[in-house]
Order: C-alpha cells, then structure tokens, then sequence
C-alpha cells in the first residue's frame, strides 16, 4: 500500500464510522474512502456530520476523495481494507462478512472495530478466515492514537503485519493482543479502575468530583507518559519493579485485598445498589460533558507527548 | 497565611522531603523552609541534591530562604506548617508528633507524608489531635499536582479548610479524602488496574511494553483531561453515566467478572509465580528509567491541561 493509493471501506456510518473515515482521509493524503450504510439520508447524514471530524486539513481535498454508496457490494469492490463498525451483534457480523468476502478482493484486509465480538466468532461462515481480525479504538479514533488488533487463531500473521504497518505509516500506535479476551484490553483495564472508583465512591471515601481531579492530576498525566508497568519500574529504582514489589509489595497487597473486601460487601456489581449515588453524583457534577473542549485538551496532552 | 511570609519545617530529608522544600520555595516567593534530618552531613546532602528540583526558578534567591538544622525543636519554632516524610514505621510517627507538639507554635498546622499510616494511629500520643491530617503525594510532590488529604476522625474541620486553601493558593490539587482506608485513594485505583494488568500480562495477553503503549496511548492521556467518571458520563451521550451503564453495563459486568475468574486463577497475589515473568519483560524493556525525561514529558502534559 506504500507510496500507492489505499482504498478503505467504512461499513456502517455511525460516530465510530465516520471518525475512522476522517482519520484515513486526514492522515493519508493519498486514500480513498467509501462510506456504507443503508440509512435511506446518508449523503446528507455524511455531509452535515463528517466536517466535525476533518480537524486541521483541507476539506474540500478530502471531501474529494471520499463516497457514499448505499450497496455493500458497490462499498467493498477494489479496496485494500474493510473496516466494519455495524451494530454489536454476533449474527450482523457473521452474516455481513460472507458477503463482503463475496465482493472484495482477495487480499483486502478485514477489519472489525466491535468492542466485544472476537473474529473467532465473527468468522464462522467465511471461507478465508485468514484476514479477519479486530481493530478496536478507543473513542473516538481520530483523536485516540491506540488500536487493539486482536487476531482470531485463523487469522494470519501476514495480515496481522499488513495492518500494524497501515496503522505505524499513519503515525498511529497499533497494539496486538495476543490472545482473544473478554473485553479485550483497554477496556478490561479501564472497568478494573472503574469498579475499584466506584466501590470508593459508594463507600463515602471520596466523591465522583474529587476521585475524577484526583485521577486527572495524578495517574492520567503519569501514565500519558510512561504506562503502569514503566512508571513502577522508575519507581524500583535501579532495582526496578522487582525492587518496587520487594519494598512496597506489602502495601500493594494489603490494598488488593482491601479493594477485594469492599467490592464483595458493597456488591460492586452492575445494577446493584451502589450505582445510584455514583450516577446521581455524577450527573450533578458535570450535567452535560463538551466533548469538543475534551478532544481539544486531549489533543494537546498528546502533541506534548509527540504523539499527535 | 495569605500574604505573610510562611514557614514551612520539612521532616525528613529524603526525596519526597527535597521534593516538597523545593515546592514550596518554588511556588510561594515569599516563604521560607527549614529542612530537618538526622543526617550528619545534611548540609552538603541538601546542598548537592536540592537545586535538582528547583525548576524554572532563581535558585540563590530560592536557597537565601532555606536553612537546614539538625535539631527538631529549632526545626519546628515558629513555623506555620511541619510536613513529615521520616520513616514509614508507625512508633516513630507516634514518638515524633508529641516532640513536634511541644515546640511547634499551637495552631500550626501537622502534615504527614506517609502513604500508608493514617493520622488516627499517628496521634496516639498527642495532647491536641486537631491539627494532624495526611498530606499524601504522588511522587514527585514538586511536579505532580495531586495531594491527598485524609484527616482523622479527630482533625478540625478548620484544619482542613486552612489546608486546602493553603496548596490552592499555591496553585496545586488538593483533594479531601473523607474517611480513612487502606492504602488511601490514588494507590488503590492505581493498584486496581496494576493488578489486572499483571494478571493480562501472566495469561500471555498482551506483553509488558505494548501494554504500557496501550495505556500511553488511550487511559492516559484521556484521563490526564477527564477522570474516569467524567469520561464514561461524556460516553453515555445526553443520558449520562446512568445511559453508559444501561447500554454497555452489560460488557462492563462482563469484564469484572472474567477479571475475577482470572486473578483468581492465576493466584495475582504478591510473591506468587506470575511476578517472575512480569518483572523479567519489564527490566528487558526498559533497564533503567531516566526520570528526568519523564518529568520533563509530565510537565508539558500538565501545561498542556493547564496544571503546571
């Protein structure tokens, strides 16, 4: 695909959809991007909700290089990637990629961008399961530099590499997952820290408003500059994170089992008891979010890690 | 305080010590700072290591407004503040509270450092509890914003209040944590997801580098702008978090429990097998961490939030 022009398919034209389609036009000069949907206004859907995303480029150039069709088949001929976004259901998935196997050609890669739905499950009724894989972002994608690539065990390690390649051209951080997981890996992260806040939360330890500043102003610039396992490695000294779990490893333990402890008696569960106060904090403290003010900020956190 | 000229007795001449003296010269030009340790070449030690920390500053006009004594009672005469970082052992804490007590000026106000002791074991022995509360950082104090402040049952409400507004006042976040627990806020989130991500790491999910990559790259940066409660209230869309757990509360349960199931299974406790493999991956990819660059990484990070 190098030096050449990539043509990409965006199935499905929802938020992810058309963030994933203004991140190929703006960060590939050279690509073509067809959007698919079968929403009967999609031009005009397209039209009034793509600009959004197009930050610090030529419009009009990129509009150029972009369509909109209303037929799979019409979507997926002669591209280079398929990249899927449709609802998050198992039979959408298992009955959509025969079809697009059907349509594009034989060395197109694959892509799903589900949160849940491994491509072992997703493949089931396609003949070449070798270039199905999962590319989850983190929403939204555009802004996000990290994508989940998640291989079934038929999916190929060509395929695997074509993709890490497409995303590192771009200037983005590909990640593989090496094993297909509930949850993949971001997510299951992201919800441990979630349940432990909210277990502390229901407990009167801190508020929504405080744990949020807390985290803001501690862990998140922290680890926008050197993830968990690097920050506790420099926190080990020149014995590194065996030094850090010789020293503080009791400390560390000794909070495990406490958070252990308050989830179980606090039935930290989804639907349960805890969840009010949590959700009537929250609204109260943020009502709505500006999620155009949040991408800005967010963009400027990465432009001072160069990872724009 | 507000406008006078404050004094400040650093406790405890260790990094986190330096660190806070430095803090203080730096962000309040008005104040002076009197470092204690028991050291005997503590002179030459604050001398050598100190201007490290002075960032950005005039540091002959910063160190005019710095002594260093090797006696507590001379330590702590007169000052409005007495910070605490000596060693992390409860008896000395209990030893050393009354002896500050009896030379510190009666409304100073008594910080302790400490991550893990909290003031209602500290105070055993003091005549007034009132003005005793943890001021926990996360490290390094003079860069990092946060502060946890985690009063005893038996601190005033006005020494909290005069807390708070003190490190407001010098631009830095102070956050209230309401009752004592283990391990107070920052290190349980912290190690929450620490935990689940050893234990993806044991499983062979996702390696060591790529998963601090993974978290650099979506976690951190988006947390560094809005807290965890903030971020899923702004991906539930008009309805809130209240929506976000109707729509995806279902995937979140899901991820809590295969978390569960696989700690459990792979014995995540501290001194058990997975360390070995965790630790190994993370001294291969990082040897040793230059924390200089990091700092200086985490201060862009911080202006780029506005929080420097």
């Amino acid at each position: 695909m190098a030096g050449g022009q990539t043509k990409i398919a965006i199935v499905g034209a929802g938020t992810i959809g058309l963030s994933f389609a203004a991140l190929h036009l703006t960060k590939d000069p050279n690509c073509k991007v067809t959007i698919f949907d079968t929403r009967p206004d999609l031009q005009q859907y397209v039209d009034q909700h793509l600009p959004g995303y197009l930050i610090d480029v030529d419009h009009e150039a990129c509009l150029k290089r972009l369509s909109v069709v209303s037929k799979l088949e019409e979507a997926v001929t002669d591209v280079a990637i398929v990249q899927e976004q449709g609802p998050e259901k198992l039979a959408f998935k298992v009955a959509t990629w025969p079809q697009i196997e059907l349509h594009a050609p034989a060395d197109a890669l694959l892509w799903s961008s589900t949160s849940g739905i491994p491509a072992s499950q997703q493949n089931r009724d396609m003949k070449d399961k070798s270039r199905l894989m999962v590319v989850h972002p983190f929403n939204p994608p555009h802004i996000m530099p990290i994508l989940e690539v998640v291989p079934s065990p038929e999916t190929s390690q060509a395929a695997v590499e074509r993709t890490l390649a497409y995303w590192r051209a771009l200037g983005r951080s590909p990640v593989v997952v090496k094993k297909e997981c509930t949850g993949f890996v971001a997510n299951r992260l992201a919800f441990a820290l979630l349940r432990e806040a909210c277990s502390l939360v229901a407990q009167g330890v801190v508020s929504v408003e405080d744990l949020d500043e807390l985290v803001q102003t501690s862990m998140g610039p922290r680890w926008a500059v050197a993830g968990p396992f690097k920050s506790y490695h420099a926190g080990g000294g020149e014995g590194g994170l065996t030094n850090f779990l010789e020293k503080i490893g009791g400390t560390t333990q000794s909070c495990w089992e406490a958070s252990d402890e308050d989830i179980r008696k606090g039935d930290i569960n989804v639907g349960k008891k805890w969840q009010a106060e949590v959700c009537r904090q929250t609204d109260e403290a943020y009502r709505v979010i500006d999620t155009a003010e949040r991408d800005t900020k967010t963009r400027k956190v990465l432009e001072a890690v160069g990872r724009s």
